[in-house]
């Protein structure tokens, strides 16, 4: 009877969570918007971003609404249900996130002209929304369902709902924004020599809107899958080796309902005192977190299973959160050796600068893996895969706090562009400037976070695989063990194809920002060219133009490069069998991770 | 004692191998040389090449001391012996392929007066003596080991050998090439604007040299390397599967005696017809040579096991090598439609060409994956591991041929840099020029080969090793069989580590080359500023400056990468076991594989 509370917990602390991110809405909303000027600027942001989202979601449901078809005749309704609450779930986190952020941000520019500290708080309140709205809501799904139902296999189409939002919003709103993005620097800052964020680049909103797209509803929509996925797997896990032992199956859930109370606690601590580096501010805050949610695990785990074991497992992967940011931060901040080291080969031309910089790509590579391994190794001395799963589970359960951290970086990249455009005095660019170049940072922190916490999930992942496979085959009367072997030839041809994978996935989408970027390239030519009084700033140039070519290229574009994780598993699985989707999986994870590290720090 | 005899045959087409390449450098050195002035340059890049070579041998040499010493006292003297007879050839491969091809890239010039079909003639000629040396060299190794001690086991030194110098004439070459290219170019082309191969430019003998130490020499060692391996590999899996039935361990010799018969015969078909691309005649060699092993190793294989079985499972090796061959072509070569899309792109600035071009390097990957998916799936089922080794086998027997077409490329290179420099008349140029533009082609195409047989061979050499393990186990009285099993924690942390090397190793490499080129350009911009009278063509540059800059950056830059793949797995299979080897092994594999494609095609 006991058990049964826990999970009601676990609900009660994600309501909470989405009541403060209402309360934090309200706050920030609150605050002055600015200008007549600025809230135009902002207005069209919004409209874009927007339009975007619903053309978005709109496209995703078509397709969703043919797996739900499938789903419920092949798997039943409830897993068809969980399917709907994770995709419903996934969108209304990027959406309500969203639309906070792109109200927050002219309010920072205006909060701007009251100095560097209160400007910092408006934009990190605005992305805690985000943050705690994507933890929040996932859990709630998650421990909610699994309240109901008692059996987190259930909770297996909520994963895939989550996912299936994942990818699209990801693949959408990053050709979004990097193609936006590379067409009003190239022809803008390159060709005609204007500043980033000029009022005259006619691609200056499509670029606002992507950081929106991208980088804010696109992340919270994947940390949002990975962090459902890893609950469930962890679940999953406990049920297996632990079968009937209940506690093992909510322990996951509790992690969850405790870190979020840490990380509304931890918002506080995001205050600039004298003298301080805006990054150190925004670390206080996920130090703060961590700290308190691990006081918080301690007592929970000792009363649940009577013996502090898996908070050592708990304890490491918040450890892991910790040290991949540590290192993500050392490779793409300005403050250390490898970007220094960049900018001196920079001095001997542009293959030099190109070839070192991809040097320090790779070597970044290497150590968020050892962290990782180290990671795996350690919590599985401590608890076995069960361990691992605690591990994972107590990492993702950062997530709040970190989706925070980063979506306060499109937040100030927008203040930074509304306070150009709408030609606010040098001390508010002054404030917003730095705030902004923080936020480049803070981005990569986080992809080095979702790809780490990514490629622990899928570990979690791969083992719950296993073991089920196990079990079916076991309930189907086939009592020889399947083994993924390293060296079996099907497995073999499973990691190769799996290995290839990410690299087919990032040629295609690179392909897409390649075709997207050189449509808006051409507009802004051509605008530069036709608008007579453009670069005199006596005609504005067209906006809506760059921001429609955009959204029609990304959602046009998503849909391939979508579609090979939904496909592709399909047909190695049907054609080439269990044995070699299990090695699939595994080389999706090996060349992945690198390839998602790589891609990152070398950007 | 049938059997016996095998060894020896496979003995004597080394020897004739060996033959036919003293015949074919005999017949090139009676080739006329050319104008004094041609004599002098090309004596420029024989003494750096020779000088690097030298000094680069030295170098490994302190480090193969040490080995051997720890190998006598750890393992006997016959794997000692094995490991100097694998040393010293692969040197000698190097080493004679190099001073051949530095003396056929004059000769080449010259010819070019009598018109384009005899100038390929020549340049082929010479290359085919660094491709024969290649096979002959490795197969005179790895038979006559066999014939005088009977046991493939024992050959293992002699793979380590060839390892050593394969690793440190690959990084060591590669640094120097590399460096010198981007040097020379950056300063020469883009910032001075004179063309390639300039005489007035400092860095262009060291450009040169370096095609010779880097895609001759370099690549010689690499595949000696890998042609090795692969029949050893493929011999142990024979004696592994079959105990007590020697031809299953002589048949991967055969092969590789047949294959260097038919390479000699194959390079007569080396012609140009009547309005015939370059290519074509290549790739006619090419094909002859498939053919012609092919229709020598169905008799054999029937006449060594009563049946053809076997024969499949070459005839997938030496299709895996066309097929890759022909994907190659199709990514780098400008008829085809991949870099006709990123010369598109370019139009639009430089950003959309390098997105396209990394878009069309990564599909570039995947095609060669799945070949060789393919190729091990098929072989597998056809003959089980020991299919997969002789598929491998069958692919590697065609590395003189591979070798030959390669080392065609820096021959043409220098000769059209000998005919800039020495003034040649125009008529020259434009039948050198494109010899010289079909030489980039064919070196990208044996690097999808030596990178597509270095996979397959070292799958081979994974299962080697499993089978190794078990054994020695048993020895032991470990009844348990050990099992790579990809979701052991153990096994997993092998995996990433392993996926992270080639990333590591990249990163020192690339590293390397930046710093390597940055002191280049350097010297180059210093020459150019104070010599005075040199860009009026009155004064001549100091070239041998940097040619000396390169010898020494490269000597001492590739000793910290080329040290990796010697420590690394030791302290791996020492910290953390034999399960995190074998996994670190597979890692490496699959992200080295993928990786190097990656590379190779986006240069």
């Amino acid at each position: 009877m006991e058990n049964a509370a826990f999970p009601l917990y676990a609900v009660c602390a994600a309501v909470i969570g989405i009541l403060f991110a209402g309360y934090l809405t309200v706050w920030v909303l609150r605050q002055p918007p600015g200008s007549k000027r600025m809230i135009e600027i902002s207005g069209a942001i919004q409209e874009g971003a927007m339009a975007y989202l619903n053309r978005q979601y709109k496209t995703i449901a078509v397709v969703g609404i043919i797996i739900v078809i499938i789903l419920y005749f092949g798997l039943g309704w409830i897993t068809t249900l969980g399917f709907i609450i994770g995709a419903v779930f996934s969108s209304l986190c990027g959406y309500v996130g969203m639309n906070v952020a792109v109200r927050s941000n002219l309010r920072v520019g205006e909060a701007a002209k009251k100095g560097l500290p209160f400007a910092l708080v408006v934009a990190f309140k605005g992305g805690a929304v985000t943050g705690l709205m994507c933890v929040s809501l996932g859990l709630l799904g998650v421990a909610g369902m699994y309240a109901l139902f008692r059996d987190p296999n259930y909770l297996i189409g909520l994963g895939f709902g989550g996912s299936l939002i994942s990818v699209f919003a990801r693949l959408g709103g990053g050709i979004y924004t990097k193609s936006a993005d590379v067409g009003a620097d190239l022809v803008g800052k390159v060709e005609a020599g204007i500043p980033e964020d000029d009022p005259r680049n006619p691609a200056v909103v499509a670029d606002n809107v992507g950081d929106n797209v991208g980088d804010c509803a696109g992340m919270a929509a994947d940390l949002f899958e990975t962090y459902a996925i890893t609950a469930i797997g962890a679940m999953l896990l406990g049920q297996l080796f632990f079968p009937g032992k209940e506690q093992y199956i909510i322990y996951p859930l509790v992690l969850g309902g405790i870190a979020i109370i840490a990380t509304i606690i931890g918002s506080y601590f995001v205050r600039l005192s004298q003298g301080q580096e805006i990054m150190t501010a925004l670390y206080k805050g996920l130090a703060a977190a961590a700290i308190i949610a691990l006081i918080g695990f301690y007592p929970a785990t000792t009363y649940i299973f009577g013996s502090p074991r898996f908070f050592y497992a708990a304890l490491v992967g918040v450890a892991v959160t910790l040290i991949i940011v540590f290192l993500t931060d050392y490779y793409t901040s300005k403050r250390f050796r490898p970007v220094k080291s960049i900018a001196r080969a920079s001095q001997s031309g542009h293959a030099t600068n190109i070839i070192s910089g991809l040097s320090v790509a790779m070597e970044a590579s290497i150590s968020p893996a050892l962290t990782i391994v180290a990671g795996i190794l350690v919590s599985y001395v401590i608890g076995g895969l069960y361990g691992i799963g605690i591990a994972s589970m107590a990492m993702l359960s950062m997530t709040g706090i970190i989706v925070a951290i980063d979506s306060y970086g499109p937040i100030t990249d927008n203040a930074g562009g509304i306070a150009e455009m709408a030609e606010l005095p040098p001390e508010v660019r002054n404030i917003t400037d730095p705030l902004d170049a923080v936020g480049n940072t803070t981005k990569a922190v986080t992809k080095g976070y979702a790809i780490g916490s990514a490629g622990l999930a899928a570990i979690v992942l791969f083992s719950a695989y296993t073991q089920e496979i196990t079990r079916v085959r076991l309930e189907a009367g086939i009592l020889e063990k399947i083994s993924f072997l390293v060296e079996d030839p099907w497995v073999l041809a499973g990691l190769l194809i799996g290995g290839a994978l990410p690299f087919i996935f990032s040629a295609l989408a690179m392909g897409a920002v390649g075709r997207a970027a050189y449509e808006v390239v051409n507009e802004v030519r051509r605008q530069f060219k036709e608008i007579k009084g453009l670069m005199e700033g006596k005609a504005r140039p067209e906006y809506g133009r760059c921001v429609d070519i955009v959204t029609k290229r990304a959602i046009k574009e998503m849909m391939v490069p979508g579609l090979i994780p939904v496909i592709v598993p399909l047909l190695v699985g049907f054609l080439l069998g269990a044995k070699a989707l299990g090695g699939m999986l595994m080389g999706v994870i090996i060349t992945g991770l690198f390839l998602a590290v790589l891609l990152t720090a070398g950007k």
